[in-house]
């Protein structure tokens, strides 16, 4: 018998993405594999019912998707209620928020359901790129940053020369330039503007100006971090940090952030006191605007703010979802590439010893696996498990 | 005395746009004039009334800017109400519609008013081309209206190389390749997407694929017309247009059309059923969309349709509003060209003989001397001017 492959349909209010797209439906259905498509799912993706029934997969109704299959591939944590639906031996995958709510996992743990969670993924492993949600997402939400930012901006990115005369091109800032940040610099760059990129990980100097931008060095003790990410500055390294911000920040048009520490309230890089005193047209994009907190004093998730001296303020914490198709192709090819180490010969097997799967997955076995997860959970740590892999459903 | 320049706020509606801007205010009190703005006129373009100030202009009441003002600018023509209050010798300068409406310029020539109205400008004398105010905002909408699509198009503009895989570019058609279709084309090229580019007019290939863009042949005769425009098409090469586009559209991803024939209706360019059979995501920007239709059959101006196959539809006639500090910026430059050619030491001198006003000036001296109007209102044709300028107020 074959794999059966469920994709769901989003419930977050803003998600407009899809986990599988019709192309890596067909794929999977060439591997041998069902896949039964919630009714619906793709529809604000911009992939109908019927596109994904030409690509071999069965559009069925949820309750069928949740009971058929045995890998469920989401976007989202799907909830609590979509959760307790599961059975022991299916296995869930997506981002599963694992880090924020490992409550969620230790659940899943008990009634043997095994959770691969995207966010756990260990990054720099060269082999889990193909599998990397989070850098194909933010490279979109970089790119859509830009745009979303030369749109609401009311004036030229580009210089212009016209018969009139000769209009300046925008000034666009970037703080931090991971992969979004890159992504939104090139955008930016693109589009004609003037830009420049802030990191305090001094190594993403070259990175910057191989775009054609301007690095603005920090004198902040550098603070790169583990996985790649820059590390929780302590709070004087943070006071010196926003003071040389302001500055930046008061020269720039546009300024875009995409500052965030894994597991931790992202740091604020733009007080009150530079929106405040902004010129008139300024647009702040916050990349990190979250209900913990954003990077920029006042931003609101999901929400455009315009202040009284005219400056905007976009809270926009989940940007990929507003280029739904290309983000769920992507996130496609990424489901694709996990979907293809997992099953093995037609079964499922979950090897917790591959240097991927011991980071990916939260909980397989009905044991919590991760080590960061452990931690959060206050378990103990782990013997250096034996190489036989679990099995999953079927 | 010096010259009073009054700057009226746009009363339409969707109209963000202001007539000056501090700049140009900055500049025309340096050459003696004063300048009167009414209040609030440059709020919606990003120009607070303090900038005017700061600028050497005085904010005034509207009654007053009217009351006071030797020369009135404004985007658009203000409306029965207000040009009810001028009074003999003042002069009135913007988009005054005067082709569409000429009527109202002949109830102006009877009060002695001046009217000059930029639709009429003899676009191809290269003197008249710092004055271009329709070339200068054709050349923002088309600006904008890539912007805009690029913001709603499902899918990145740009190729994509990721470590899970290729991400094709969008294929962008632009319809029409005057100043607004080729800014469109060269924009859109920015952001990375395959673009061509389809006009009648034979001599635009060059412009075209000097843009880097493919230039789509029209199989119809040679529509080259006066004035740099298409001439309109007769009913049978209007079919014949029609069933080569149908092709062209349907192989494209983003279709921005920009097609106008100055006093007619625009030209149908995609018909219904190539709206109907679009891809889902499909992103259609009407630049030419009017109360008399648009390019785009089903094209609402200023609304944007998501029909039931998940194609939008965006009527996009005023985009340059959008975009409203730079337009406001080009459209003041050009402003501020004509008042330098009115304004000889200190005085407001109408040369009917010259031939940038000849062509620009709708009235003056109680006269309609614009040859096109007299021609829309069936008044004889005027024999040549004697070569003594008509004097403006004071």
């Amino acid at each position: 018998m074959s794999i059966v492959v469920s994709v769901l349909k989003e419930t977050q209010p803003q998600e407009n993405r899809v986990a599988i797209d019709p192309e890596v439906t067909k794929k999977l259905v060439k591997n041998n594999m069902t896949v039964l498509v919630e009714k619906g799912a793709g529809a604000s993706a911009y992939y109908s019912d019927a596109s994904y029934e030409q690509a071999g997969a069965k559009v069925v109704n949820r309750q069928t998707a949740l009971d058929d299959g045995n890998v469920i591939a989401v976007i989202n944590n799907p909830g609590d209620e979509t959760l307790a639906k599961l059975k022991a031996g299916q296995v869930i995958l997506g981002l599963l928020n694992s880090l924020i709510e490992p409550a969620k996992m230790t659940a899943l743990a008990e009634k043997n359901v095994s959770a691969l969670s995207f966010e756990l993924l260990p990054r720099t492993i060269s082999r889990a790129q193909s599998m990397d949600v989070l850098s194909s997402q933010s490279s979109v939400a970089g790119y859509k940053a830009a745009l979303v930012a030369s749109d609401l901006y009311p004036k030229y990115f580009p210089m212009m020369i016209t018969a009139a005369g000769t209009v300046k091109p925008a000034k666009v800032l970037v703080l931090g330039t991971g992969v979004a940040g890159l992504q939104a610099i090139g955008t930016a760059k693109r589009l004609g503007a003037v830009v420049s990129g802030y990191d305090v990980r001094a190594a993403s100097k070259g990175e910057v100006e191989s775009l054609g931008a301007t690095f603005l060095t920090s004198s902040v003790a550098n603070g790169s971090g583990s996985g790649g990410y820059a590390r929780e500055l302590t709070a004087e390294e943070q006071q010196a940090q926003q003071a040389e911000l302001v500055g930046f920040i008061a020269q720039n048009d546009v300024i875009i952030t995409t500052a965030q520490v894994p597991g931790h309230k992202p740091p604020l890089l733009v007080p009150q006191s530079s929106v405040d005193s902004a010129k008139p047209g300024t647009v702040f994009i916050d990349l990190a605007a979250s209900n913990l907190g954003g990077n920029v004093a006042s931003s609101k998730p999901d929400e455009t703010i315009t202040t009284d001296n005219q400056v905007m303020v976009v809270g926009a914490g989940n940007l990929a979802s507003q280029l739904p198709n290309s983000a769920s192709q992507l996130f496609s090819k990424n489901v694709q590439a996990v979907i293809n180490a997992l099953v093995v010969e037609d079964e499922i097997k979950i090897d917790p010893t591959d240097d991927v799967f011991k980071g990916l997955v939260a909980t397989t076995g009905g044991e919590i696996i991760n080590a960061r997860l452990r931690k959060a959970l206050k378990l103990p740590e782990l013997p250096e498990p034996a190489s036989e892999p679990t099995e999953g459903g079927r």
